[in-house]
């Protein structure tokens, strides 16, 4: 396939590097020099390399398939060059939304590979970031071509990704669960380190990990919830709720035997996951939603689509 | 030393055997026969060994130190058995102000080794469980003598232990922040997993490390929370006061930029933590809880009072 990437940090350098070395035509764009450059250098010491455009008509004039692989804020910039572009178009970017609205009308299926950062520069970029990474592709009913769709689950699975099919608000909302508000509660434990060394002093495990992804820089942390800030604060009161509850059932009489019932679900719902993969089975192209909400992905395409469901010890479906 | 240990769990046992490998007179008591025998065989195989006692009375007679290693609730039960006991009682609860109020008027230092679980067996004791860990001993200006608390840092230190100096109320004002309260919000994160089998398809590093210790059994969880409640609700209650302002910024016309300056502090303080320990110093005897408070250990007591104090890049005294 004929494959532009625009945008060569982190997720867009890997992405080139992959697919070059999946024996792609590749071609990319930055719209910094320093980082054209620098993408252009490596290409000569790879094999097979890639082509490095100075702007983006050029970039995308044999293109079948454009990444948008730049930041939220980045991408009405790029827009109007693609103005005439017909082929397909994708992203990368961690919140589905707002780029499904931007995108509306044209050719264009949103993704998102769970991996990295998108900060991060070229020279970080690794062809081999995306082994058994969660890749979510959006499904949006009645808009979506489900040919596009899976034209580009081919593409991504045959780098080693798992493809998780998923419209764009499940997406967010998913994503508010598993990424946002954990990192605005690890925030939040953190501040507990003010005016006590003590604490400081004690804290061990349960601390330490709690809190490790506060060490990512503030505006990342605001920029991912910030971007999704309806999903997150909706999965925010849910959580609230929950320690809302732990605090008044420790005002109780014998507040260990008020607390423990609540601690129960959480506890078993944690030891559940990550679930473990089962066998892969075809899956129905219509029904790839369903699959994807059941906990499913999808491992390859060609000639058939295939799909890995987790295993869990629970009743899902 | 002449030493009694009571409770014969993972700490109570790890202390019988870390005491005796350095030549302290040990002997040790369990309510349950069946620890008492596993005790009592595994001395037969390890020089130098320790008595095992057949009741509490029989265990203390010739003690110096009498360590109570039983969990929180059984400690009004042993308490009669130390009537005419007239030597120096510790005890390793996770929770020291309940602990302090039951031994009112008695012979007493609290203690808290940050080390392992009360809950496991001998089975699973270890000499080397203290190692590096952080053991609070608890002084109370006024009722706590300070030739007692150094009889027990000189020993736990000899122990490999790091001692905390620390008031009861300190010491579980510092827990609740960063084990207790760190328990809740990861249970409150797991129950995020409910009805939403995608969101666990996503999951990778952030959520796994938020959630981590909500696979702990909710009955410990429960325990250690519900045994400190007063200072859990305090500090639980400072976590939903920051959480609620995160959910208002993400309500503003601009939440990225609303957001950003609230997550710069804590930030800082995740990557100042832990802080680089510093180069000893000799410690003031009559100054220790203020080296506590400033997030200093000792780290050894003969011939003069040494200690630790960690260099941070913040201003605290």
């Amino acid at each position: 396939m004929n494959v532009t990437v625009i945008g060569l940090g982190l997720i867009g350098g890997s992405l080139l590097r992959a697919l070059a070395t999946r024996g792609h035509q590749v071609t990319g764009y930055d719209v910094s020099e320093a980082t054209r450059q620098a993408a252009a250098s490596a290409a000569g010491v790879e094999n097979p390399g890639w082509r490095v455009a100075d702007d983006i008509p050029a970039a995308i004039v044999d293109a079948e398939i454009v990444v948008l692989a730049v930041p939220l804020p980045a991408l009405p910039e790029v827009m109007p060059a693609l103005a005439g572009f017909t082929g397909l178009i994708t992203d990368v970017t961690s919140v589905k939304g707002p780029v499904r609205d931007l995108l509306k009308g044209r050719r264009y299926v949103g993704g998102h590979p769970m991996a990295g950062k998108e900060s991060s520069s070229f020279l970080a970029s690794d062809p081999h970031l995306f082994d058994g990474c969660a890749w979510v592709l959006c499904l949006e009913p009645g808009e979506t071509d489900l040919d596009d769709w899976l034209r580009l689950a081919a593409l991504y699975t045959s780098l080693g990704a798992r493809v998780v099919p998923a419209t764009a608000d499940e997406h967010d909302e998913a994503v508010a669960r598993i990424s946002h508000v954990p990192h605005l509660l690890a925030a939040a434990l953190s501040n507990l380190l003010e005016d006590n060394p003590l604490a400081g002093a004690l804290a061990a495990g349960s601390f330490r990990d709690g809190t490790r992804v506060a060490a990512t820089r503030a505006e990342l942390i605001a920029a991912m919830c910030g971007g999704n800030a309806a999903a997150v604060r909706r999965v925010l009161a849910a959580v609230l709720e929950d320690l809302d509850a732990y605090g008044r059932e420790l005002t109780a009489p014998d507040p260990v035997q008020a607390l423990t019932p609540l601690l129960r679900r959480p506890g078993e719902l944690r030891r559940a996951w990550p679930a473990a993969p089962g066998v892969p089975e075809e899956v129905d192209p219509g029904n790839l939603l369903a699959w994807g909400r059941s906990g499913g992905w999808i491992v390859g395409v060609e000639p058939r689509l295939v799909g890995l469901r987790p295993v869990s010890g629970r009743n899902d479906s």
